[in-house]
């Protein structure tokens, strides 16, 4: 039977709880959110004591369901002030499911200035001080962790970014090959440092697995699941070529690639920074494309990104991040922003809310736009290394902003706006107003439909059909956010009928159960409404729903589009 | 008759306009407030474009009544996002109300990137370019001003916070000996900072003068009026003598004296810093005590403070400074404190703001407890220039708090919370909690009832009546920020009957009108209600009428009490 893990770090005690009823049905967003709606009192300070750091493998995590090994993420986030769920791949969410650890919950404070590690097996954990580990970046604590214990040991851990409480600052967590993926946005690092937590081992080590109830049934579901997202254009073909970086041409087509700091939609070096150029790049100098950021996975969008003698750069490079490097900070140097996203991965910082706060740094003439040298300068010198220039960086994109008095500053609910511009990609601008965990382009991917033709077809330059889809959208990534699915798998589920059905096939026949797919969408709308509530307790409301002033007066080229929603307009995608 | 000066940054206009009806009863802040509420929108950024700034004196400036040369300036605040004023002595309210200009609007912003001086006579506002005095200190602005002009030439300046759009950021006004009175909280500077006006220059020659419509009953109000302002123990004894400064002993025996970044509530070098120490030292060294911020105040609670050698080192030294430099930061030398001050006044930043900062910087370990020589240098070499840690500690407290991961951040809605413990004293609490501005102890100055005996008395150690008292505070404060008095005047009006109805029989008197009391209680609430429905639009709500969390959780010596209000109870004040 599955556990509750639960840490203590005022007391430093570890505890192992039955699972409530009520969360029993739960996994990933919908178990984390859940927990820090009922836990964590939605005023309180984000650092202080009173929050708590969640972590739940999805639904399907440690089954054989193809890309089902997300982690799911939660607190109440320091950057936005609203709750946060941030998913991640890596090994941890199977080794978890396998271990029947339904979720770990960090809480309180520790009184004395001491720092640990927690460790992990399928009989609960165990705290130990750390002194070895503080200050080192990620990189050093992998190998570290798999020199004290082994290479299979699962890791969960914070930078040096994270010790200091910085709101950029990710959790990470090791990969198959053991390097980085990131529980990227919203600061939940800060809240782990906040913990005093190092970093999190794992040892599953005799966990029992995962039992399956009808283990027939899921097997053909699994089957029909793994056969469409290879079928789809976007998961089967698109991704696994060229990473989720195939959109810079296809955005820049658009007008929606922001660049200069969101000064224009168009990036004239886009063909240097390319899925095409990046996958052309690293098949020449025997890298990998078609890479998988957990075990399971067969879309594959990620990659291993050499230098031109063969050497490892970077691995889950990712369009957002090569946008924000690339077109926002007007860098047009792929292997230069490669080790930017190393040097990221190493000290744990988010790399679109990084990128966004350095377009801006460059507006404010910290450094000159297109300085790459500069970049990897302020995150090693200063970011890394704690500076007051690190922090005001480290605090993110706002805090940038607000240091310089500048007035353009990307953001909504103090989190970065990603790699899309809201003006010329409408339906994307309601998730960012809307979501409940500030901009953030996974809540609701509206370019599926606005932009890849993918569940249908919206105008992105019209406001038509806009709030609808986005709220469509938000409610089905709630729901999937909640299996240990990766996002990806909604291309195929928005176009091929077989698909959706057969992701709920496999989740009724892992339980048990019988969910439709009403349930399922219901799941998704309880989901947000709950996030909601606890934003509504924290003090947000309707006013908070809102884009940066400038969009509203500052035409974007080529369309020289604005963001023209009403208040009322936005306000209606709660109507659900 | 008066007249609104508008000028219009974007398109570098000036215009004269006549006083529409609605603001003709108006003057101070509830002439600010209703031009804000009226000209900005409430989700606007502050420092852009869509935000105005408004001065206003009060309705009785410019006439011989004492104590009433304050300015108002009001402008939707940077630091807090709320509606803010932030009034001043000096010598600006009384031109501006003797040229008959009612209220002077500054909106819009420059297209290129050009600094300005504003020129005002009684026929109207002319802009400049401003070269030769950017980036100077506000002494060396008096000092050019003068030149280019005359000694009596007035002034409203930044210094090179505002210049940098800090938040924490005053507006300086010129007083009668040429040294600096202040807009001191919310920002303003950097408002002003954001329109590129440099300074102010006021040539109040020709000046038509203020008419009075019944000069013998004015002249024999006024004359009550003034009578009851000398009479009264406060005003008449303890401010003239020690100053503002008097309260240090008095709230140190209290236990509110918050110590240590508000760690304790009384401070063992107390007598090192009360107003007793400070008069004799001023007495000893030949400075002077008694002093007026502006010409016509009687109570002069102002002083010159001198060095050992008699040198000018500060005036306008007030209470609230020196417990945030004293007891906040435990430093207990006031030459170092007033030399201080000075540099504060030269650069232009709040003091209060300011010295709350430093006290959360040595929290963070920036710079030790009591590093007075410490503070001087992160003022002048760090803040002045704008380096990175100029501009976290130029934001003011949470920034400080906010880039240093600390959770012991005293600020509500973003403003430092002053000089007063809201745990040992409740009724302060609710002031801070509910202000429409941010915590702020003269929106309604609990002090009086709670510790002075002033109004009767309400224990401050109980929740009993505290409500209450803020809410009558907070409506009378409103109203007499309205007429350019100094808030002073409360101490006489809560406790000798003739002075209230003295300082309504001024304004009737002034304008041919016959006010009541209760009009006056009315025109309070009213503009409290204005300012709330302001922040309303602007996204607050009651959560946001909050102290920080540590307050409820962190017991204050020596009376080891916490700030135990409800939710409820401290909503129940906008019941009105």
């Amino acid at each position: 039977m599955d556990k509750i893990f639960r840490v203590n770090m005022s007391n430093l005690t570890c505890q192992v709880e039955e699972v409530p009823e009520a969360w029993a049905g739960l996994g990933g967003r919908g178990l984390t959110s859940t927990i820090v709606a009922a836990e964590v009192p939605p005023t309180c300070h984000p650092l202080g004591p009173n929050n708590k750091l969640v972590f739940a493998p999805g639904l399907l995590s440690g089954t054989a369901a193809a890309n089902s090994g997300r982690m799911s993420c939660g607190a109440k986030s320091p950057l936005t002030g609203t709750i946060k769920e941030s998913n991640a791949g890596g090994t941890s969410a199977q080794q978890f499911a396998r271990m029947g650890i339904k979720a770990l919950i960090i809480e309180g404070q520790p009184q004395e200035d001491k720092w640990y590690n927690l460790h992990l097996t399928k009989d609960g954990a165990t705290l130990q001080e750390e002194k070895e580990l503080l200050g080192k970046g990620n990189f050093e604590v992998v190998d570290a962790v798999e020199a004290r214990f082994n290479k299979k040991t699962g890791l969960i851990t914070i930078g040096p970014a994270g010790e200091m409480k910085m709101e950029m600052a990710n959790i990470s967590v090791k990969d198959p090959d053991s390097k980085m993926r990131s529980h990227g946005r919203g600061g939940m690092g800060a809240v782990m440092g906040s913990k005093r937590i190092k970093f999190i081992s794992i040892d599953d080590k005799d966990a029992p697995g995962v039992t399956v109830a009808d283990p027939e049934k899921f097997k053909t579901a699994a089957r029909t699941f793994a056969k469409a997202l290879l079928d789809h254009p976007v998961s089967g073909e698109g991704l696994p070529t060229y990473g989720t970086n195939v959109l810079v041409n296809i955005i820049n087509e658009a007008g929606g690639l922001p660049t200069r700091n969101f000064k224009e939609g168009q990036y004239k070096e886009h063909d240097k920074i390319s899925g095409e150029t990046m996958q052309e790049t690293i098949a020449k100098r025997g890298g990998k494309f078609k890479h998988g950021c957990h075990a399971g996975c067969i879309i594959q969008c990620s990659q291993v990104y050499v230098d031109k003698d063969g050497k490892y750069l970077s691995s889950g490079f990712e369009y957002e991040t090569i946008w924000g490097l690339g077109a926002d900070c007007c860098i047009s140097d792929l292997d230069a922003m490669a080790e930017i996203d190393n040097i990221m991965d190493d000290i744990g910082v988010d790399s679109i809310e990084t990128a966004v706060a350095m377009g801006v740094a460059m507006e404010a003439g910290v450094l000159p736009f297109g300085d790459a040298a500069g970049i990897k300068r302020l995150l090693r010198e200063e970011v890394a290394k704690g500076t007051p220039l690190g922090r005001i960086i480290g605090n993110g994109t706002a805090s940038v902003g607000k240091a310089y008095g500048l007035t353009r500053i990307p953001v909504v609910k103090n989190q970065a706006i990603p790699a899309y511009d809201p003006r010329s990609i409408k339906g994307i601008g309601i998730t960012y107003a809307t979501s409940t965990m500030g901009a953030d382009h996974t809540a609701g991917y509206c370019i599926a439909t606005n932009i890849l033709g993918v569940g249908g077809q919206v105008d992105p330059l019209k406001k038509d059909g806009q709030v609808e889809l986005s709220r469509n959208l938000q409610i089905a990534t709630a729901a999937v956010d909640s299996t240990g699915m990766c996002i990806f798998v909604a291309f195929p589920a928005l176009d091929i009928p077989e698909c959706l059905p057969a992701l709920i096939d496999m989740i009724n026949a892992r339980f048990g159960i019988s969910l439709t797919g009403d349930d399922v969408t219901d799941l998704g709308k309880s989901i947000l409404k709950l996030e909601r509530k606890f934003n509504t307790e924290a003090g947000f409301n309707s006013s908070h729903d809102r884009l940066p002033e400038f969009f509203n007066t500052e035409p974007v080229p080529p369309h020289n589009v604005v963001w023209d929603f009403s208040d009322e307009e936005i306000d209606e995608f709660w109507n659900f």
